[in-house]
């Protein structure tokens, strides 16, 4: 199989397209594990709830991946996927905010195996700068922008209040970050070269309950 | 203000509207935290990266929230919004998986005070069930049909890993649960009536690592 051409290809590649590349992987590690050696469109597509004309599409993109009738060599297809999505690769993360959730970011140990470590971790609180937690030592906030220049991160992990969140996320685009992972309840203003993705368990949880309400009785009007 | 009809209104309003709407509760209550009593589309939409026009229509589903050019008034709109999203009402949740990742979403205690509370939890270890975790005693998930049955819950939060999700899910489904947030690693089937949400900050990591790899230079093939 050819090598994928990575910088030729990936600006052409629509958004929705590469949104559905780490779920394709990430199927195939867990086929891979499995012992599995070859899987179809059809049940790759059922795994993951997405036709296997989506998937056949989508991965047409990137180079011929299978023969027709024989299905995808999950080993090969993974790699090539690991390879065009940048997951061959480790990539150093910069925590800002190690309150409540911050500390669960950095005890939740699922990302380092993955190839996503964090290097460094930042705080504003006085009582918290200078813990160590693992093997990084928290810093206070004022020092990001030297430790960043000093000791560069590929991606900010944004942890903070709402109140606090456009302030980070403009210190690292001026440490010269392009994607930022935020747990920060509101968007933040980035420029448009700047990546940024949100993780928000409670908007979920928000957006499902309009449609749940309907299925249980109205509160009681305080009388 | 006309109290807002929700049953008659709810099937009606598109799925991105509502996708929307968690958002403007959210930079709302900030506002009102922040003292402020008035607001207008142009400054929620400069909060929230979205068109001043944008928030104007999405708000006219419900109703007439405003008065032309004088904006709206935060703790109104904010009341309102609350009610259509069903969030004046306490959920209660059960989580299914107390790993790793159950365990930082038990801790977090971000959930309880937006009135959302795990009321139950399960794992399938021998070694957590029957822990006590905060007000809650890890029950064995063979019990998971039984408990909810005695108990009810309106949501369900998995956070096992992916072999396990699908039982997990079909289970949940069993007992009527119509609303599930998960943290499984891939997507899992679940009847057209059943809204899924996921959480999952890996595959964000996964999804910008695409674009940020042309940024930097490939590592060396190994010689």
């Amino acid at each position: 199989m050819a090598r994928v051409s990575r910088r030729a290809r990936a600006t052409r590649i629509p958004e929705v397209v590469v949104d559905r590349l780490p779920l394709y992987a990430r199927a195939l590690a867990i086929l891979q594990t499995e012992g599995q050696e070859v899987v179809s469109s059809a049940e790759l597509g059922e795994r993951l709830r997405v036709t296997p004309a989506q998937i056949r599409k989508d991965l047409s993109y990137f180079g011929r991946f299978g023969k027709q009738g024989s299905g995808y060599n999950v080993e090969r297809l993974l790699e090539q996927l690991r390879l065009i999505l940048g997951l061959d690769q480790q990539w150093r993360m910069a925590l800002v905010g190690v309150g409540k959730l911050g500390r669960a970011i950095l005890e939740y140990g699922g990302f380092a195996p993955q190839g996503f470590v964090i290097t460094q971790a930042f705080d504003a609180n006085q009582e918290v700068v200078g813990q160590r937690m693992g093997d990084i030592i928290v810093r206070h906030v004022n020092e990001l922008e030297e430790s960043l220049a000093r000791d560069p991160v590929d991606i900010g992990v944004v942890a903070v209040p709402a109140s606090a969140a456009q302030k980070v996320i403009d210190a690292l685009v001026r440490c010269g970050i392009k994607a930022i992972l935020t747990y920060a309840p509101i968007p933040a203003q980035a420029p448009h070269d700047v990546e940024q993705r949100r993780v928000d368990p409670m908007i979920q949880l928000q957006r499902m309950t309009f449609r749940l309400k309907e299925l249980k009785p109205p509160p009681k009007p305080p009388s």
